[in-house]
């Protein structure tokens, strides 16, 4: 009897073990800098930054051979025929069969007879702007930036009004939009859809960018965006992420030590953009509370409200993205654009 | 034991003769005459037709007392607050609290210094015409006489294409949609919504009458069809019917004789008509398979779809119109418009 209940304390104790290693692994503070060294490193960094033809290189050559974004960063006609079966990334042992219904509302690769691509955007993509959300932005004098570049990528949606718009720009190419916003901000779309129609006007004439089949539950409302854009004759056209794209670019960067359950928008983003564009430069990625002149940074540049759970492991991601600023593959502008000084 | 078992034997008969009896009396074919007889009769009646005032004020006021069409034919600002408590009149035990959400979308009374009335029709409406879908419709050439109508009423979205206006007329005041044609037809308005706008176009300004509360499984679709409507701007008005109303009117013929299940939306049309206009003519009520040149008709005016389940009491509805039409309180048209003869 002694020896059995000795026996069980021991496997607790293993199991208490495995589990703190793993939670080591998932969100691996330890191995990050304090956010106070974080920032002290990028002062040091300052505005310099010098583009660095071969990092560009490898690293698009990297996530060709990983991710293949060029052909599989959305599902299309192409990649996905009818009766290809597309497993959700975002939850196991499900998946969508591409249908009669489905397929009709997959984009068409453009194929010129001079430069035949597997791909719906006009390739190639020169200057790139990725435009996170980071409360950063705000007051950054960024809008003139941004707006300079051939092809400008936005996170969820995101406020581009008046009082925005000398920080984060107006013009849009891409922006993502995730169910979830579908179905808190629109209702899912299953009553009135004017709102959602009328709101999406201010992104032009560019692309929607939707997880429709992440998860489960998301693939309905994503439809619903479609029909909604589609039946409003909208000028936007509706791209749903390839679920392949996000898983590989997501095992491209837990092989490099992002450990979350799942990437930021952002970091997909800017994957996408490594691997299609010329030059990338990011804006609006700051995960910390602080900037650089140790004042309060908000979460958002529109609010200050936090995500509900740690999902994405945000300065980790940061990390990685300024280990790319250092090695010149693309450029982290986290200061004020009209000043000369400020970092990044 | 021999006892028990009379006995058991004796409940189990007398059980059986009650539900025969209850057959008998929800299904009252033996009641009615034979078609060949209803057939001969409208024959003999012929086009001979006289309005009579009394017959129709009668049944005004009986219809106004049982049913109070002007004021509760809707679900209307006026007759349904925040609060107000719909019971669904297809289905027991369930009811719709009318609430932020449907309050807005409920239609407002028209109140003018001149004519205080609780109603959103402009009254009083003058010659009718309701519209059944009956096939006797077709090549009965009275798309003009209907057209010449004050207020058109119409049944369940019928097709009012080119090839049908010189039988049935193009112009429509309101016309009824069943949430089951919203389900069907449009696959509950959850995905694409422009067939159904665009088909809604047909019916001009007029309004779409839909009984949002009559089944539990019909509310939301409807809701749907009110806001794809408003959505898109379309010139049409959502009216729901008022349960209430419904449940009266069924009573109004249940005492008369009708025993369905639930009459049909053509009987509750007439059922309003009577009660908001001057004179009423009713098109395209002919329950039979063959008409009066011994022909066969088919079930609808566009289509020989017969209905899944018998529902509805037909015949024994169009024996109550006939006996209104004989009375002068209304004119049923079953023969060919343009002709002089053909009964009705």
């Amino acid at each position: 009897m002694l020896v059995r209940c000795y026996r069980g304390k021991l496997s607790v104790w293993a199991a208490m073990c495995v589990l703190v290693l793993c939670w080591f692994y998932v969100f691996p503070v330890y191995r990050l800098p304090r956010d106070k060294d974080i920032v002290e490193e990028v002062l040091k960094q300052g505005g310099v930054w010098q583009k660095n033809q071969t990092g560009i290189d490898l690293y698009r050559k990297l996530l060709t051979e990983c991710c293949d974004p060029r052909r599989m960063f959305a599902v299309t006609k192409e990649n996905s025929p009818t009766g290809k079966v597309l497993w959700y990334d975002g939850e196991f042992y499900h998946s969508h069969t591409v249908n009669n219904e489905t397929y009709p509302l997959l984009v068409k690769s453009r194929v010129s007879p001079s430069d035949r691509q597997d791909n719906p955007l006009r390739l190639p993509l020169k200057k790139c702007a990725v435009v996170g959300n980071g409360g950063i932005l705000r007051h950054s004098q960024c809008g003139r930036d941004i707006d300079q570049a051939d092809f400008v990528l936005r996170c969820n949606l995101p406020p581009l009004s008046k009082e925005y718009v000398d920080d984060v720009g107006t013009r849009t190419h891409l922006v993502t939009a995730n169910p979830s916003i579908i179905e808190k901000r629109f209702q899912n779309l299953l009553w009135s859809r004017k709102v959602f129609v009328d709101s999406m006007k201010v992104y032009g004439s560019g692309y929607i960018y939707m997880p429709a089949f992440s998860m489960k539950t998301g693939t309905d409302p994503s439809l619903r965006a479609y029909h909604a854009l589609a039946d409003s004759s909208s000028n936007l056209t509706m791209l749903f992420a390839n679920p392949e794209f996000l898983r590989t670019v997501g095992r491209f960067w837990k092989a490099r030590g992002v450990h979350a359950r799942r990437l930021s928008t952002g970091l997909f983003l800017v994957s996408l953009a490594l691997g299609l564009c010329e030059e990338v430069t990011a804006y609006g990625f700051w995960p910390f509370s602080v900037g650089l002149d140790e004042q309060p940074v908000s979460h958002h540049y529109y609010d200050n409200i936090l995500p509900y759970t740690w999902f994405h492991a945000m300065p980790e991601e940061f990390v990685q993205l300024w280990h790319l600023h250092k090695s010149g593959a693309l450029r982290v502008r986290v200061g004020r654009c009209s000043a000369q000084g400020g970092g990044g």
